[in-house]
C-alpha cells in the first residue's frame, strides 16, 4: 500500500493540490476555501488514512515536539525509572521523548547527540557521562536548548536539576555514626564526575565533624568497567585490615548490588558483621533479608523539573538560567540498625 | 556560535558553494575539481568544525543508520537489559539505536512509531504492547522493515525473535510437581497477548499431563494498571481457600516483585509456606533471602538475533521471513526446593 499523498486527496476531491495543502495546514480561512470543500477534503484525508509528513513540516517550522533524553546507563533502575517520569511529564505537555543510552561512554554519547540533533529534537535532557564536557560546550555554543539531569559540571554554567550529593553522603555518615559505628568505609567509582566527588567529600566531612580520623584505606575507588571483581577486592581489603570497617556506604546502586552479592557469598550478617547504607534505589533494597537503608533521591521531582525547565526554555529562549540541587532523604532501615540494639539481642 | 555552512567554507576558500558541496560529498573527481583545491576545502571544513546536515542527506539517501527500538516498559529490568544488548550489537554494526518506551499503552506506541518514522529510522525492533496489531499491519503495508522482539502476534506473519513461553511455563509446572508440590497457582496478567496466553497454557498442560486436576481458582489474572492491589488480593484468595496452593508461579517480573513484597508482609516463609517460580530475571531473585527459581530467557541471544535479522533485511529487502522461538532455561534454586528436603529439616 502506497502512502497517501496530497495529490491522491486532490484527485478524489476534484480540487487542486494547493487547496488540499491549505486545508490540511489549517489555512482554509486565510485562503478563502469554502467550508463545504474544506470539510470534504478533511474527510477524504481521513478515509485515505493520510499521514502528514512531519519531517518536512518540522524542517519548515523548526519544531518537532520531540525531546531527546540521553542517559548514562539504561540498565540502572534509577535511570530507567527517571526515564519513565520524563516520558510521562513530556507526554502530558504534548511532547514525545526519544531515549539514547550511552553506557557511561563519552564516544557513544557523542554519537547519540549527533543522531538526535540530526533528527531535529527540540531540546535535550542529559544525564552526562564522564568526559562529555566538550559535548555540553558544543550544545551551549550552538544555542541548542538542554537541561542537565542528576549530574552536572560545576565549571560549566548550564541549567541543571540534581541532587545535593554532598549533603546526602554527609547524612549517610552521620546516621551511621549516631547508630554507634565508627569505622566506616565507602566504596565509590574512580571518577572525576562531580556527583561522585561530592559523595566522597560528604562522607569525609561526616567523619571529621565527629572527630573520627579518616583512614585512607577505608575509601575504595573502583573502575566501572571492572566493577564485579573490583568490589570483591575492595570488600576483602576493607574486612582484612587490622582496622577493618564495621559499616559500609555504597556510592551507587551498581556497587551495592555487586557488594551485597559478595557479602552473601561470604555469609556475612547484615548489620552485625557489616552495617550498610547505599545510594540508588531499587526493589532489591526492600526485598533483601535485612532491608537496606538508602538515600532516597527525589526521582519524580527531578524528572518532572527537568522537563519543566526545558519546556520553559523552548517557549522562551531568553529564560534565565535555572539550577537546582534537591535534597535526598535517608530512609533508615535494619541494615544500619543501632549497634546497641543488635548487641543486646 | 552559528553552525558552519557550505557558504562559509566557500567564502573562506574563495571558491563556489557548489564546488564545496562536490568536494564534501566526495564527487570532486567526477566534477574535475583539482586535488589541491579539494584538499584546501576539506581542511577549511575541518577548521570551521563543519557538521554535514545528516538529515537532509538522509532524506536523499534514505539511509540513516539508525534503528528505532520500541519497548513495552523501560522500568522492567528485563527490557532495560535487552535494550542494552540491542544497542551494543547495533553499535558493533555501525548503527545507533533510539529508544521509545510505550508503557504497555497502544496509543503511546502509535505516537512513538510515528515520531520515529518521521525521524527516518531505517527500521524497527519492537516489543509490542497489547492492542498494537494495527501498528504492525501498518508497518507491513508500508514495507517498513521491522522485527518483533520477545512478543509476537500469531495471526500476523512477521519476522520475530521470541521465547517459547508455552515450554517455559510447562517446565516451571513440571519442576514444581517433581519437587513434590501439587496444588500450584499461577498469577498472570489479564491479557490477550500471545506470550501471556502461552504461559497460562503451558502451566495448565503441566498439571494435566501429571493427572492434577486444574482448579479455576488457582489461576489469577490481574490488571497491569492495578497490579499492586490485585496481586495482594490474588495471594489472599490463593491462600484462603480450602484448596489453598502450596506453590506459586509468577508470570512476570513485575508480578513477582509485588508478590514477594506482600509475602514478606505476611511473614510467609519461602518455600515451606509457599514455594515460588518466576518468569523474568533480575538481581532481586539472587539477593532474596531464599534465592528465587526462575526461567532464564536467553536475553543476550534474543537481543543480538533481533538486530541480526533486521540488518539482513535492511541489506536485502527480499530476504525471506525469519521466525525463531528460543528456549528458556529453568534455574532451580531454594525457592522451589524439594518438599522432602524442608520437611526433613
Amino acid at each position: 500500500m502506497k502512502k497517501t499523498s496530497l495529490k491522491d486527496i486532490a484527485q478524489k476531491a476534484g480540487v487542486s493540490t494547493a487547496l488540499v495543502s491549505y486545508v490540511l495546514n489549517g489555512k482554509e480561512k486565510e485562503t478563502r476555501v469554502g467550508e463545504v470543500i474544506a470539510k470534504k477534503v478533511r474527510e477524504i484525508a481521513k478515509e485515505l488514512n493520510y499521514q502528514p509528513n512531519h519531517l518536512a513540516k518540522s524542517l519548515r517550522s523548526g519544531k518537532t515536539h520531540t525531546i531527546g533524553l540521553i542517559i548514562a546507563d539504561i540498565s540502572n533502575p534509577f535511570f530507567a525509572n527517571i526515564a519513565r517520569v520524563v516520558e510521562d511529564e513530556a507526554k502530558r505537555n504534548g511532547y514525545t521523548v526519544i531515549i539514547g543510552s550511552c553506557d557511561e561512554n563519552a564516544d557513544k554519547s557523542w554519537d547519540l547527540l549527533n543522531v538526535l540533533i540530526n533528527r531535529q529534537v527540540d531540546g535535550f535532557i542529559i544525564v552526562s557521562c564522564e568526559g562529555s564536557e566538550n559535548q555540553i560546550q558544543y550544545l551551549k555554543e550552538r544555542n541548542l536548548p538542554f537541561v542537565l539531569l542528576d549530574r552536572h559540571f560545576p565549571d560549566i554554567q548550564t541549567d541543571f536539576v540534581a541532587t545535593n550529593n554532598y549533603k546526602a553522603s554527609y547524612d549517610a555518615g552521620i546516621h551511621l555514626i549516631k547508630s554507634g559505628y565508627e569505622r566506616i568505609g565507602l566504596i565509590a567509582y574512580k571518577s572525576e564526575m562531580y556527583h561522585m566527588v561530592e559523595r566522597i567529600r560528604g562522607y569525609k566531612y561526616a567523619l571529621s565533624d565527629n572527630n573520627i580520623e579518616f583512614e585512607s584505606n577505608w575509601l575504595k575507588e573502583v573502575m566501572f568497567e571492572n566493577m564485579e571483581q573490583d568490589v570483591k577486592t575492595a570488600i576483602d581489603e576493607l574486612l582484612a585490615s587490622e582496622h577493618k570497617v564495621e559499616a559500609l556506604i555504597f556510592a551507587t546502586y551498581g556497587l551495592a548490588i555487586n557488594g551485597l552479592k559478595y557479602i552473601n557469598e561470604l555469609r556475612l550478617k547484615v548489620p552485625s558483621d557489616l552495617a550498610i547504607v547505599s545510594f540508588g534505589q531499587a526493589e532489591v533494597f526492600d526485598l533483601y533479608y535485612c532491608p537496606i537503608t538508602y538515600l532516597r533521591q527525589p526521582l519524580e521531582l527531578l524528572g518532572k523539573t527537568s522537563v519543566e525547565y526545558l519546556l520553559k526554555k523552548l517557549k522562551n529562549p531568553d529564560e534565565g538560567m535555572k539550577q537546582i540541587l534537591m535534597e535526598a532523604k535517608l530512609i533508615a532501615r535494619d541494615s544500619s540498625m543501632a549497634k546497641s540494639v543488635w548487641l543486646a539481642e
